[in-house]
């Protein structure tokens, strides 16, 4: 099973080496990410691709002094909604219907019953959920980085505030949840490279119920 | 590239056939889900497998009927974290250290870090985060089922606190934060078989910051 291989053979990748990563693969780990499942099918998030060498340097103490920041080949920052309004849940289903070429009106029920209950629910709880939802997308592309050999440091320690603000994500909607440095290993300089990975044995992390 | 191509061949399914998935590939998407990367290795989470029918059938009306939870071949349920303890985070660095055979202490700075953070944080906030980190592998357990062409449906439409108070989870100190039925589609009797995947356009999806 290739996912597997793929999944063992990656790892948090504390030292990058500044090489760049062919477009195309790019391209690939961003299309994971786009197909990923999320509820509703709503894709309550954006993906920013960062390669301007400037701005990784902003970012990087924001990142708490990470130096994936810099030395990756390209930047990806996961940003959820905000929150959940009207609007965004009609462009949703109004795109949807169009590709599937049936009237507008076929989503009116189920996109009615979703604006009932996250409308009336706090943006923070809405946000909450559409944070998990980009985390399954932020899961794909790191698992589409490895099938492709590209190297990948899942990084949630960074000041979301100060990002969000460099970004001037608020005036978009969106708020910052994850950052994804894409890069490769500096083979020599990495600690964790020869670290055996280590997982929660089974008999810990599942449970069976027959 | 493979992933890509099962994530275009899975679909959220929404009428099994009851047919059984041999175990083997059951074995194969549990390890997906352990081999996902989360945030310091924590894996605050567990994933109950439930093939016994009797559960299942109790476990219908709260997941509001749908089908899938009685038609699957295995039902797994992924359950956060309810609060992070320095038991919980001391036992995993225990465990990492053993698995690496390196001092119990070479991960007391680290582990102190972590303490420091979350044990000041509400349950709330940080079952919001163990939350995310069962999303990734969530969705690892969702391109590996459809990597074996299993058939796999992503479920957040259930009674979260029926579910805990049904399988006793909060004496465990965990939460239900989604299904996934794993089984076999229905091909003649699922509305959603033959519909074309929609997703946000790229253009829409991806900001590219050069």
């Amino acid at each position: 099973m290739q996912l597997l291989e793929t999944l063992k053979w990656r790892y948090a990748t504390k030292k990058m080496n500044g090489q760049p990563v062919p477009q195309e693969k790019i391209d690939s780990i961003l299309e994971a990410a786009r197909l990923a499942p999320t509820s509703s099918g709503l894709q309550p998030f954006k993906i920013l691709v960062v390669t301007n060498s400037e701005l990784k340097a902003k970012i990087q103490p924001i990142a708490f002094g990470q130096t994936q920041i810099v030395d990756s080949s390209h930047l990806l920052i996961f940003a959820a909604w905000d929150k959940y309004t009207a609007e965004r849940i009609d462009q949703v289903f109004a795109h949807t219907a169009a590709e599937r070429g049936i009237p507008a009106e076929s989503f009116d029920d189920y996109a009615g019953r979703l604006k009932n209950t996250y409308l009336n629910q706090s943006a923070q709880v809405n946000f909450e959920h559409a944070a998990r939802q980009a985390y399954i997308a932020f899961g794909l592309a790191i698992a589409a980085a490895a099938e492709l050999q590209v190297d990948a440091t899942p990084m949630e320690g960074f000041d979301n505030v100060a990002l969000d603000e460099l970004l001037d994500l608020p005036a978009q909607g969106l708020k910052s949840v994850t950052l994804l440095p894409l890069g490769y290993r500096d083979q020599e300089n990495d600690w964790l490279v020869n670290q055996k990975k280590v997982r929660t044995p089974k008999e810990d992390l599942f449970l069976e119920i027959a």
